[in-house]
This record gives C-alpha cells, sequence and structure tokens, in this order.
C-alpha cells in the first residue's frame, strides 16, 4: 500500500472494550479472543490456547477457527468505519491447511475491499512461532447497513 | 437419485452415541446439537434455540450455523463411512441468507460426492417451519484418510 | 417450495434472443451454451460438447464449468427480475466433483434468496445421461443494482 | 517469508513453452495470458487488455478472471513441482471486487500450503498500475496425483 492510511476508528483498548460490552459470550471474562493490534483495514487477533476447545487428535477445532476469521474480519471493519455501522457476515469460506499445534492461534485480517454496501477480507492464521506455514485461511463478505 | 441406497453405517441412536463420546463439548450434556435422522450420504440436524448463543439485533450466531453445517456434513459422511474413519474438513463455505427466527435451526446435509480421498457436501438450513426460505447455504470439503 | 411460483419473466425463447444480443461472444453464432428452461428462481442449461474445449486427458476445462455456472445463475435471475437489471457476480465458488465425459454437459441453477439488493444461488452440473453423479457444484452471489 | 526457497522447477520461458504446448486454446497463437514470473510457489501473471473479452457496460467478463486465477495458480503449482505432475482444480472461489479498467489485468498468485496431495493458493487481481484496489481475489484447491 503505497497511500497514506487513516488511522482506525477505535483503537485497540476501545475495541475490546466495545467488543467485550456487545458479545459477552465471545469476549467477556475468561475469553478466548484477543485483539492484538488494529488500524485502518487491518486487525491482529490471538486466539488463547484452550484445551476445551480440542478435538480428538489433540486439534484445535475447525469452528474455533472460523469463529476467529469471522471476528477478526469485524473487528477489521469497525476499526475502519467506526462502532456505530452493524457489518453482518454474508459469507464465510475458509480453507483448513494443516493440523495446529497446542498453541496460541495468531491471525492478520486485511480489508481488501472497503465499499459503502459491501466489505470484503481475508484471514490468514498460523500457530505461534510459525508465521510460514498457514494453518487456515478464510475470505469473507460483510454487507454494510446504508447511512442513516 | 434413482438408485438403490445401501442403509446408513450408524442409526440415529448410534451416531448420537459416537458424538457424545467423541466431542463431549458439542454433543455432550445440555447439548445444542441433535442429530433427527441419517441415511447414506445424508442427514438432518437440529440446532436448538438458545439464547445465549444470541447476537445484538436477536440473531443466531453465524458460528454456531457454521459449526451446525460442518457438524452435519460430519455426520453424513460417517453415515456412509462408519465411525472408523477419521474425516478432515478442508473447506467450509457458508453464505448467509436471511436473518434466522428465534426458533430451531434445521439443517439437511447431502454429500454430493464420495470418493476415496475426497468428500464433498452440502448444507440447506432453515428457521423451524419455514423450509421455503434458508436462512443459510454451506458446501464443506472433507478429506478422508487411507484405511490401514 | 409449496408456495405459488409467479411465471418468469423471460420465456426460454426471449431469454435467448436476450441473450445474443447482450452476450454475442457467448450466445451468438455457433454457441456453445443454451437455454433450456426458464422458471422463476430456475434456469436449465445446456453446454454442448466442443472437443476445443479439451483439457490435456480428455476433460471439459474448469473455466468452461465455470463459465456455465456463472451464466445459468444469471439467466435464472434473468427469469425472476426481468432483462432491465444489471445483475453483477460478487462471488462464485465451484467444486469440481469428477471429470465429466466426452458428453453434453446439463446444468440446473436454483437461485436460494431472491433479495432486492443480493441474489444466491446454486448451481449442480452433470453429463447428459449421469444425474446422479454430479461433475461440479457452485454457488454464486449477485448485487442487484437499485432499482432507477 | 524467511526461509530459503528453492529456484523454480520451470523458468518462465520453460513455462510458456509448457504451456503452449499443452493448452494451445489458452496460451496458444494470439494468447491472451502471459506468464510474467515464476517462483517456487508463486506466479505472476499479465491477462491483455481484449475489447472482445468486454461484457456489457466495458467491462471484462468474470470468466476470464476466473481463468486467468485458475491460470495462475496451476502455473505456480508448476513452478513448484515440475511439469510433470498433473494437478486438477478441485475448487474455485473468486470474490469480483470492483469493475476492471480497460487495462491489461496483473495477477499474483501464491501457494500457500503446498501438500504432497493438495495445494492450496490465493490470487490477488488488479488493473495495471492500480496495485491498491484489487479488481478481484481468488482462492484455488488442486489435487496432486501420487507420483508414478
Amino acid at each position: 500500500m503505497t497511500q497514506t492510511k487513516p488511522p482506525p476508528k477505535l483503537d485497540t483498548v476501545a475495541m475490546e472494550a466495545f467488543l467485550e460490552k456487545e458479545f459477552p459470550q465471545v469476549f467477556g471474562a475468561g475469553k478466548t479472543f484477543h485483539v492484538e493490534a488494529v488500524e485502518h483495514r487491518f486487525a491482529r487477533m490471538r486466539c488463547r490456547y484452550d484445551p476445551r476447545q480440542l478435538r480428538p487428535g489433540g486439534t484445535i477445532s475447525g469452528p474455533t477457527m472460523m469463529t476467529l476469521a469471522d471476528t477478526g474480519l469485524y473487528v477489521a471493519i469497525l476499526a475502519s468505519i467506526g462502532p456505530v455501522a452493524l457489518a453482518v457476515t454474508t459469507n464465510l469460506s475458509i480453507n483448513f491447511l494443516r493440523k495446529p499445534d497446542q498453541k496460541d492461534l495468531l491471525a492478520e485480517c486485511r480489508i481488501i475491499k472497503l465499499g459503502k454496501r459491501l466489505a470484503v477480507g481475508e484471514v490468514a492464521i498460523w500457530s505461534e512461532g510459525e508465521p510460514d506455514e498457514l494453518v487456515a485461511h478464510a475470505t469473507g463478505t460483510y454487507s454494510i447497513p446504508p447511512e442513516r
């Protein structure tokens, strides 16, 4: 990106406060998902390793990774357009690439289109310390409601 | 389908017992997901309405529907090839079509390809009583490990 | 579907005339793609077997099947909302399930959501005479412009 | 990527010669698609602007972009594993993000998983001179046949 980026509409602390209030099950006490960094059109998320999410064979469950991808793209959109808008997921497509380690997962979420009605983003997910071999890759599409 | 279908390798009761043992978080006590019917290459699932899964605005969360789709396709594959094989999701793509009602969700899961290495299926999800207007539609791809 | 369906806004003959005029490369002289039937929210298409589309190994090319799926969903949308609107594909996702035979391909295209701004559909593709084993399955999302 | 990359198994000239021989319709005389650069797990492709591919409204057709994405990922896989293997597309999912200009399209194709049986890649497509605003983004999955 060679264009100058505007600052995020919510910083990391404000974003986590917003999410805790709006999504207490996902971001409340003992929460699994954390916002590590936000920028305009970008979010980096962490999913804490939690043995309760393990599937047979010791792997982190697919639905946990889907939730990480979906939540991270939602955070990246809020960072870009602010907390007022209620973006809704219209499509999520995820490829599971290899079995994650028994470690935290990190996710980098980038908005590749930020239109007035539609946002599209992609997510790369890896086990902490191994950014060269992705565990999963997702793309998501979000509908943005018209401003009132 | 005009071909004669073989019976499922696990019936509904055996399937639920298998899932309870292997996936206690998803199918254990107070479980949300239920197997209603299985056939060769088919499963019908129910997701009980649970206010704790609600998002702001009163809708059932996207990750809950993704879990329903993924779990249902896994059940339809087990019904077709038996409980020994450990199928792994390689892709899940879901379109969210409209806001679900505050009711149970039903899902019909069909395996459209059942190969030796790869199975592909599709899922239609609707709010109970409204089968004409889908809430979500998903497709999933599963890798089947070689037999020992 | 238990609801009464409205008639299509264009019948098969009118649809082919419209397509020939608007998409001469795809539906013009010596055309490969044909509209076999249209209904509200539905189209059945035929792709004539043409050895020039073959890949090494004698299979019909993936891009030919993607074009068939995309064109068929577009036809099913036009059949539902009429030829005025200029629907634009926003996502197409296709699973290739097995190698097609050296025969015509048939495609059934169903619109599973027909909203004011967004339409979503699915497509089943098979080699003529073998409807039980799909060759490919696709889903597509289309943006519908606001009426003037 | 911090790992040292092996050289590509085919350089750009050898790749174009291979493609011309194997896919004369796509890479033959008057061809639209060109290989600009190959590396291990990477290809950059060019799609020449050709008014015959235009849709109503002056845009490059969706199927042309799908073909560019699919071909580019195939080239990136061949660059990584050599020309012997016959990789087959099993899934292609493409998001169309904005209307392309009446210019050449460029595509960067990266293999994000290169397994023994399965390769997965992603593709970013933009109009020449405008890399900051993607025209389309695709992901593809390829089945790699066992070595003989």
